[in-house]
């Protein structure tokens, strides 16, 4: 018998975990979620993201796929899985999906969000889901420079250094949008798809906009570089949030 | 030569303590803060809080004092202090003050407020900062059982069965407000004092109103039963905050 494809969409909170992905010798999120499935399933359950994220990275809304015939109604799958899985790792959704679904061929845009918190003091309660900058930042000259990394570019220079080779480097920019709320601020970047440790790429060379280190107007002559130097630092990962996947 | 008196502002996740009071073979907020002050000073430093917080229960500003000559200026201490401090406590303010001052005598009035998710789904990044309660709450009722815990009061009936015999359980609490914020909702409970986990019952009493288990007029014979029974539940600590202290 086929085995019935299923779409979750998944919140978590990355900072116990060693990122989405399974590794060796580290408990990753996909790892979990794969254990408490297989115990609804005959078979052990393979869980496919629509993309990895980082060591302490989190995720308001992560999609995956699996394929399995599970013991218990689709409908009642979130209460179940809930009931099995640690409180930093939430099942928000669940439902039966086509075969041809794929949680990340099928994507045809995401949302992630990077938050600041750009006071001088931390505070405890978000000390895990903040970027920290004490120094006040200039959103205008950031928000200038934003409107450049925005349209299709070759963004070699804002992907990881460890890169794997891939076939293209080039990715589309929709939009991203900057909003302060008392100390509070957050970049909203949504694209097609994105490399590697990009939009923390992307957040640490705005960061150093926004501290006047390099004006906004460099962004432009790093994206044609397209060579990673340096000059573009990976913003912390506590900072950053998949926020939405669309398909 | 004497030394000086100094007031310390502290925000902390209680999530990692035991409390705020020191205990044997348990980490206290106290103690850390004690051990960090101890290496600024010639002496072991004792911390006098404005009241114990306890296991897992938060605190936006708790106060605290302290006597101590320092190795560094007042002015200097909360960053000195919270280089020295893991990052989930952190010294909001420090200033000298006189010799009459006391922590928990001294205060005036304090705020807590108690955090409540009320969604079927917990969301993970706020799990450790929120009670969890799954089906709608009523908040017109609890609006109208909090105005009747308003005023001078005998609470013996909303305080730890373990309270050690007090010289009296008359308290006076000034008000108690109600907000909701798409599914957020916060109790703000403002009084002269507390009894130990009187904050924490009166939520969990106002909790049973808004699910509909008990009428909000009942508030009334229970505060005159003087007696805590199995009626009057102690709400999770993980959604009190020790708000604010005045003097």
């Amino acid at each position: 018998m086929l085995k019935q494809r299923h779409k979750i969409t998944v919140s978590y909170d990355g900072t116990a975990y060693a990122g989405w992905q399974v590794q060796p010798n580290a408990l990753a999120v996909q790892e979990v979620i794969e254990t408490a499935l297989s115990n609804l399933s005959e078979a052990r359950v393979r869980v496919h993201g629509s993309g990895r994220t980082d060591q302490g990275v989190h995720a308001a809304g992560q999609v995956a796929h699996f394929d399995a015939t599970l013991k218990v109604p689709v409908g009642k799958l979130p209460l179940v899985l809930n009931n099995m899985l640690p409180a930093d790792i939430r099942i928000v959704s669940a439902r039966k999906v086509s075969q041809d679904f794929h949680a990340r061929r099928s994507a045809v845009s995401k949302e992630y969000r990077y938050f600041i918190w750009n006071r001088p003091l931390m505070d405890p309660f978000k000390r895990l889901y903040r970027a920290h900058i004490r120094q006040p930042l200039d959103l205008k000259a950031m928000r200038k420079a934003a409107a450049l990394f925005t349209g299709m570019h070759d963004f070699s220079a804002f992907s990881s250094a460890s890169t794997k080779i891939q076939e293209t480097y080039v990715r589309e920019i929709f939009s991203i949008v900057i909003r302060e709320d008392d100390g509070d601020i957050c970049i909203k970047v949504k694209g097609g798809g994105f490399l590697y440790k990009m939009v923390r790429s992307i957040a640490g060379y705005l960061i150093r906009v926004g501290l006047g280190e390099v004006p906004p107007e460099s962004v432009a002559q790093i994206i044609k570089s397209r060579k990673r130097t340096a000059q573009v630092p990976t913003a912390s990962p506590s900072g950053l949030f998949l926020w939405q996947v669309r398909y």
